[in-house]
């Protein structure tokens, strides 16, 4: 058993309580054992310069963490005048993500902007930052539908991510929390489609190193552990949810 | 009647959520109508560098929004690599404030990192969050309470805040909403200490004037108003409530 | 009897100098007491991206002291790479208290950029920048009516301001110097109009409070200093003095 | 054939030249088809503060292109004031890759700083920046060898790294020039050890996706390829060679 | 005869007001024709980092120009957020200059920071900087002589700096106003000690290029003019100008 | 004897590699003595906004030196968030220097971006800049040439720069490399036309002075060398060179 009473394949309880801010057009709050995630998803009528006159939409993401969302309190990064460099990979993957499900076609000439604020972080925020603004961006595309700006949904397909990782005792674990992310030799974000494919495959052996079989093991972890996690998705979208494909 | 079916000297309903957030010392989620705010006070166990060696404490505040806690979204400050000039003026304001009902001396060369983050925006952002800051305050200082770090709450009065204003048809108003806040001729922030003295009057006539009388009626409602408050606060304190003063 | 031998209802010796320097359209050297700040207007034959088309004009200021204009000498915000929230909070006043003596849609799309820069401190710069900086813009706008680029002076009333405060010994005091400043128990500072309204009201306890009777002395000693500083700025204006209102 | 007349699991021609600048303690200019990459490794005798005093080293990178090793000029990030997420992404990669084969016990308190500037791109930079800089990196610890600094080579394992990636006709290839990076359906780097391990498998299908007999063919295509890295990388080193592993 | 009814081998008028601002140490304002600069010499008791420990002094300067120093009002640097090339260049001349004629070994571990803020700008701002920063200079040594914080004036030589030029007709002329320094075709800062020898020699061909006897020309014309502007200076520094030299 | 075996009077010996890099119109890697410069001129078809409409062209310059270009690492201004003054004050140079042999009128609407960049410093970086940057800029405009996009080489004049200085033993010398730089009492960085005439002159007594039978001697020196490296500018060109002051 883990440190929270899990089983090595074990999810930490999800839950995903939507529209939770009153302005955007999409907004949940994912909670994902204590890691707590605010995921707004904004539509705005155009997109940016270099992608103009196209006919195609954009979407981008942003995450940050409230100061005290850690242990101990971390320097805003407005304050400090420059966003860090694990920020950025972090957007940038939550943004190419999203993107790898959506027909950019098929919404216009709209941005669609992702903001991933944590709260509350123990461990696994990135990929808790996906799942929910997954569930963000369906909403939010719910409202150009309502309000026919667009016909048809333009999500193709299901996304969701989690961790994987090996701790020192070569245990591959599924959907670490704080303490075993900084005790584990490797650790491993997984992020798939409703059809069973990869979108990303980041996996770091800090300071460790790993085996193909390994890697093997902790794939089959993901895979399962995202299986449970879109019926969830799919649970809160409710209708929603069997819009998703219809432009494939 | 207002916008919302209120009375000209009627508050909007204040909901005070205790240790909303697990790792700060001192955590709120603080509602006033529609405003919604995650206060958190931390407690680092050193002083700025200018302050070092004089035995005293300090407290400081920051202030944000989230992009989308308004109705358009805003650019993250943390992307422009500054702040505004808004943002500087709030948390100074806060941070002032809040010193000036405690005792430096009575809490050892520590700091109280005071993190007011607004999730959802209505007007009054800045009251409803020196309002939040207090209690998170209080509370934090509760836990160095209960570790024996301290003997007494340094804390000498309460200290709360609301706004007061001037419709364009010449009535004062107490605590305006955003809609409120930006029809208005003249809008004012102010602060009062348990004993009913004034810590901070900030008015402000934009492209407008206002008169002695008007500004002593304006005056009138925040008083009665911040009474009120003082209430909803000394509930959520519990015990801790009965130590603000002990120190003086 | 005050450090400077002055009365507490007496204001420090003014002066203004008009045309101090050559380029601006207007500008001023202001003096009261020891604190010099240059106060230059200038005109822009354009408005920010955000007011284009509306037919208005807009006011602008910024503020900033030379490294040595006080006692210890202090670092060039340019140097910093930022502009500390003291100064935005300061040129943000400025602006404002401006704007609200000025019908923006009397002077076409201009825009009227304000610099005040003090050249020597001694407290009370911001209110002696608003009182020069009036003086400027008023000079300014002559210099359109001169060239019959406008027709009418959109100038609506006089405006100038002054600080208050009260000692340690509960004194309450008029226009306090710099050592007063820094020794005070509250620091109050006031705009006002021509017509004996407020235009901004900024009192702050800085770890103290104050009660309404005493801001209420604070207000009386304001508003006669004020009056005395419209008779300096109307006899350096001379005949465009006469012309304030006139759109009104 | 590939655009460059290659076969599909056939690595461009590797020159790597050492001691190319004069002054780093380990430098080479590695060259992957028309990749090019400087390398450099310098040894500062201190850490940085949050390692100091526990006797360990530390391993960092920098990454960067000069304006024209691209088809296009690109901005100077130093011009721009601050360094983009992707340039942020390839330094923390190629510093934590590294780390993963050097024991930081054993050489001191000391810092290896690793500069990668590609003066000119064809595609893989990063990936041949981590591959040169393994071999600068080794040189440098050669002069500590040297010069009796430290007695054994920390580094435990070779360390190499290559992209592969999916055709949008499905098909796997190894070591991607840009024309094929940019036409890829999916683009995955790899870093092996010497001992054929994963150091780190960064995958990513932007705006496709992929299956687990795909990624399966490409992780073999990725180990045979490191392979022959290997070998290019030993006769490079010559004697030094022989060293690594000497700890273990 | 020139634009400004000068002949060719004539300075403007040069004025230098001692003890201009009351804080700084040395405090001039030195007028030359329509350009005036505030010069201030600040004494800070250490030094840089860099120098600490070598028992020596330093000299450093910074330049500025008021934004509406100039015909058209200039963006502030403080707002932008960076010092212009221009300004680093004119400042690093200035703090170079200066610390030519210094015996840094004289007075101590000691920071001389030279201000010049330009209030008003008609060309030759820099040399004018140069030639007020002396006096003031000169000035704060004198306020260690007198507190007998240093024993001797560390000053070997005097300083002033002029600009010489080409017109397009070929004619060379001494001291350019700004109408004349942006049509002429060559422009040179001269910058010598009181001995006759040169600190620094700045010409430039903007789009144009020179032959060595109009070189020499413009050198004879720079020598006589600095030689009278020595004068001035002398006369300023009354007893002071004395001590120039005493510890060579 | 110099401290690498020269006379007084002779130049490094300088190579100049042409089509160094492929991207790049114009490219080539000058090498002088242990210093050694990639040069890259790029065409890019279009002017900076405050030039547009005017029908000319173009050319600036920037300048950067690798981290370990020198004997001890620098930190990049890339990390540092900004541009040094130093490196500021030598891209300006170079930019001024090469517009001042090229006809602006004659390339059309074009910007030519010339990018510096020293892989190893051993003094003069910024004079084998100018050189190396001329016969690069020179290559670049034959492209344009070759593709019929202008009809006639724009450029005027052969350009090379030098450096001459004064060792503490009052020896003028030619050429110095970085030992001899930093022990240098006056260092002088010289640019000529192949017509022999002055494009800039900056002489620097660092902590020294000079009298002008010493400038006299150091322009001499500076003359006969920079007449060498015309030739071997010439013979790297070939046929171009043949074309340059077609224009005139």
């Amino acid at each position: 058993m883990r440190n929270d009473q899990r089983y090595n394949n074990q999810l930490r309880p999800i839950k995903i309580i939507p529209n939770y801010i009153s302005h955007p057009e999409g907004s949940v709050l994912i909670t994902v054992g204590e890691t707590k995630v605010i995921c707004n998803a904004s539509i705005e009528d155009r997109v940016p310069p270099f992608m103009r006159g196209q006919g195609k939409g954009w979407i981008t993401a942003e995450y940050s963490m409230l100061p005290r969302a850690t242990e101990q309190r971390n320097i805003r990064e407005s304050s400090k005048g420059k966003v860090s460099g694990r920020t950025m990979e972090i957007q940038r993957l939550i943004g190419r993500a999203l993107r790898s499900v959506v027909d950019l076609e098929k919404f216009g000439e709209r941005t669609i902007w992702i903001d991933c604020d944590v709260i509350q972080a123990d461990g696994g925020t990135r990929t808790a930052s996906i799942t929910g603004a997954f569930v963000a961006m369906v909403l939010a595309f719910g409202k150009l539908l309502e309000t026919k700006a667009i016909k048809r949904m333009p999500v193709k397909e299901f996304l969701a991510a989690t961790s994987v990782g090996i701790l020192s005792d070569d245990t591959e674990i599924l959907d670490l929390n704080y303490k075993e992310d900084s005790e584990a030799n490797v650790d491993m974000n997984i992020v798939m489609t409703g059809a069973g494919e990869f979108v990303e495959i980041q996996g770091t052996g800090e300071e460790a190193t790993f085996r193909i079989d390994q890697l093997k093991t902790m794939l089959m972890l993901a895979t399962e552990g995202i299986e449970d996690i879109f019926g969830i998705q799919r649970e809160v979208l409710g209708d929603l949810a069997n819009r998703i494909g219809e432009t494939k």
